[in-house]
């Protein structure tokens, strides 16, 4: 399957999982921040993990799109006034902005438990301790030992200039804050593709190092970019005093550790004969997003 | 086993699953609320219902810890500045005005999942396809169809006094909001437990009426009682015009219609063999607080 293929199967999945029901507000507003137009890579690295370790991406569909409506529920979250307070997200508003905040919050509390009810429910090719095993990957990176920890401490890194170890702590929040859904997205298509732990722990490798390059050039986009390419107000990072690979290591001191990330991710792929097209693609995409 | 056992071994096991790993303010924060000193009905009625019903209690802790850790996210969120914005619950500070509104919307988010996976990792005494009935029941009534569907109805109720049907929209918010999370409670305890059909509906019924007729209780006391009973701001649903069935039916029929739900309660339990000095003790508490 081409990238186009994967997204228009993910997009027509995401839309036939969240029907509108009653209350009709809450539904609407779930819909509304998992359907924004996005790059949906994270289900698509879900399902092409899965089929070149030999799985059927059929089997891991309701788990890839699970994955994305986690992704939904931690940007309806992040972008609440109390959190990281954004209007746009994707050239769109944010989903308080139209639901206002009550709404938001409820939403994103709707998706936390639609979303793992989605696996549990359509999963109907995999075995009961398999849809165990991928429930305990989701409660686990979804968590408070996942990507909720990384948001925690990229709140309490804010205009904290006091922190012992920066480099430390940045990477402790990058590797929560966005390689978790990363990893739990790879390691989900390669468990429910019936890899060996030697696999698992390769993909998540892979998801790791890709993860934390992703959230370099999102550093790197936030000083460098304009509101016309990213759908999202920029800059932000600079004013609040956030700590990121550009404020820690400068724009090109980031570049070079961005281009070291994907090199890795590379090295992996051939290494761990995990290569894909479709993993190719994506790495493509960053160097060409930050202009390397 | 007495009330004050049951209440000892469930505080006793949330400090045991909730211990404070980093980042600390996260679990700081989910361990705030979840040990407030409560009454722990959910949990004790998940037990006893097990109890009744020839399980063993042992079985059912994993599941009922996670049920109280579901109801402390609901308290945390509905607590809000942009939800109910209260700032005591329990006689203490709520969870963002002691850790602020970030992090308590995130320790919220990070119990959703935390729970689920309590259940998961915990029952090792439950088959697996016990396990995901469990699980199943865990995400439809705290999400989206369950308690959350009564939150959002209640925040559109406020202020609104337009609405078609007010004894439907009512009797549809009660038992989203309040009845949701005792019907959770009670079938879970029934399902470990080995239940049929007809008993797992049995305690449903049972469930519905009592948890209505708390949230009767729960508006009543809004109206008679004071901070020092009830250890949080009361006299906010006649300032907000929330739809309650004071404001609805005034205090007398209130009363009338609570006292009609408890000997549903009583009727049922006695009809269908569902008998336990717990349960009594529960709605003897109920007539006692309201002053019936």
């Amino acid at each position: 399957m081409k990238m186009n293929d994967y997204v228009k199967l993910i997009d027509d999945k995401l839309n036939e999982f969240i029907q509108i029901e009653e209350p009709q507000t809450l539904f609407k507003s779930m819909k509304y921040t998992v359907t924004l137009q996005g790059k949906r890579l994270r289900p698509v690295m879900c399902l092409e993990t899965c089929k070149i370790l030999g799985g059927e991406i059929e089997d891991a569909i309701p788990a890839a799109c699970a994955i994305e409506m986690l992704h939904a529920q931690t940007l309806i979250h992040d972008d609440l006034p109390c959190m990281d307070n954004d209007d746009f997200r994707r050239g769109k508003l944010t989903n308080h902005k139209v639901f206002g905040e009550a709404i938001a919050v409820l939403a994103g509390d709707a998706l936390l438990t639609f979303a793992p009810q989605i696996i549990s429910k359509y999963s109907e090719t995999l075995s009961l301790s398999t849809k165990i095993r991928v429930l305990n990957e989701f409660f686990n990176y979804a968590g408070a030992r996942g990507v909720i920890a990384g948001q925690v401490v990229d709140i309490e890194s804010e205009n904290n200039m006091n922190i012992d170890n920066k480099e430390k702590t940045l990477e402790y929040l990058h590797l929560h804050k966005t390689s978790d859904l990363f990893q739990l997205a790879m390691r989900t298509g390669a468990i429910i593709a019936g890899a060996d732990d030697d696999k698992i722990d390769a993909v998540t490798e892979f998801a790791k190092n890709f993860g934390i390059s992703f959230q370099i050039a999102d550093d790197i986009l936030d000083e460098i970019s304009t509101f016309e390419q990213m759908g999202k107000t920029l800059g932000k990072d600079k004013i609040e005093n956030k700590l990121t690979y550009v404020s820690l290591y400068g724009l090109d001191e980031a570049k070079c550790k961005l281009f070291c990330k994907l090199q890795d991710c590379r090295a992996i792929m051939e290494k761990q004969n995990l290569y894909s097209d479709i993993f190719n693609e994506i790495i493509e995409q960053i160097y060409k997003r930050v202009g390397i």
